[in-house]
């Protein structure tokens, strides 16, 4: 693991191809940002553009391949989406149905591939500027959790926003809140802050997604939308076929996170 | 009231050193930046200067006249800071002494005039953001408080952090700190939210200057460092004499609000 942190994301890649690498890529080629990846078929491909464009919190879109195409030109020009993630979930109609590391076979000539911002990219940063991180801190998934902030619908996209959630002394979460603000194009701001229950998340402890964390005294849970939100919409939405990373296995592109800071 | 709004900071100026207007300046030329006043005899002038310095968040200073110099040249050239704030407050070794229109009679050859920054300036943008401001809402003057976090200390110049108190929705924070983050020279982001015990105020419906406003459940209190916090340092600091504005009768100068903003 050390040795994959100071790889270059070209690296990393090819041995995620050889199916070397097949677990989560947190801290894998720093510097260099990871994506979501969502695949859905050309039919469904506007009306999740434009969920996408409507939830821009959410789901900010770092690439969109051509349609047929599996090459993310923008974030990697030659690489391939089929195969240079670690591992892929398959939802049809809305249920987990496989989860393999290698979707070459799976892909149709009529599939569109979304990559999208994802909160590793800003994690960095606020390690940098002082914040502890818990879930870094105990080795854990961060805990995701739906709440009842609905989407904007878009066609049969539909669902409630996901959020990521780290605990934080209240300094550190207004400095967290400045530092995010410059990445909007992975997920920026949180869009909560304390009393989890105004979100609808009755249980802090029992998080949707990952796993949960510890919440000290005086601390102050922060929450971000989160990347995974269209996973929880395609369960609700039920398209014929789904195609996205596992969690935490993400796409690790060209492009450098330094990038992504507007400020 | 209504038509000091859209006159220019000279023009208020004139009527306040007429003393037409000897209350409250808050509201009145709009657009110009208001400021907070302390002045003190040059012996203690390098030690304050100092406190400032390594005070920024509560004291940021706008200006600072040359030792015997009641012209603030940068923030309004040939303005008069003996008679041009509406009411003044006389501390003799950290007792207030009197409080007056005008100190024409009280200046001395050796004072130094600070100006420092006034959250006034950050509220304007905040409305304009659609960010209710529950002490304007209430017509109250925002509620100030005492706090555990110490200043540094310079000089004979010490005490406590002195914050101002607006409770919002999580959202609206969260924007709040976006937006006065664009202003470090009027206290910039908040220093605290959430729970106010965990910087020593025990009772938030008792503020220690300016008056209590309703929080509302689902809101939280969010605190920015204040430029009263000289004021509190001068009671505890006892110089042999201090000027200041009294609570809310600021100086308005001819810089702009918008000038103040970094972003």
């Amino acid at each position: 693991m050390e040795a994959y942190c100071s790889m270059k994301a070209q690296e990393v890649r090819k041995l995620i191809r050889e199916q070397v690498i097949t677990g989560q890529t947190s801290g894998m080629a720093t510097g260099f940002t990871q994506a979501n990846l969502v695949i859905l078929k050309q039919e469904h491909a506007l009306d999740f553009l434009l969920f996408c464009q409507r939830n821009p919190k959410s789901c900010p879109l770092l690439d969109v391949t051509e349609p047929g195409s599996y090459r993310p030109a923008k974030l990697a020009e030659g690489a391939d989406i089929r195969s240079e993630l670690p591992s892929y979930r398959i939802y049809r109609d809305g249920v987990l149905a496989e989860e393999v590391n290698d979707i070459t076979d799976y892909w149709e000539d009529d599939m569109v591939g979304f990559l999208i911002g994802c909160s590793f990219t800003f994690e960095a940063p606020l390690l940098a500027g002082g914040i502890p991180i818990r879930h870094i801190e105990e080795n854990r998934n961060v805990p995701m959790y739906k709440t009842n902030i609905a989407c904007t619908k878009s066609g049969i996209f539909e669902g409630p926003t996901v959020v990521s959630m780290r605990p934080m002394k209240a300094q550190d979460a207004i400095r967290a809140i400045q530092i995010t603000t410059r990445f909007p194009d992975v997920h920026g701001a949180p869009i909560h802050l304390g009393d989890p229950s105004l979100i609808g998340i009755d249980d802090v402890s029992a998080p949707d997604f990952g796993d949960a964390v510890t919440i000290n005294e005086g601390e102050i849970p922060v929450f971000w939308a989160c990347g995974v939100t269209p996973q929880a919409v395609a369960m609700q939405s039920k398209p014929s076929i789904m195609i996205t990373h596992s969690p935490g296995c993400m796409f690790i592109s060209d492009r450098k996170d330094s990038e992504l800071s507007v400020l």
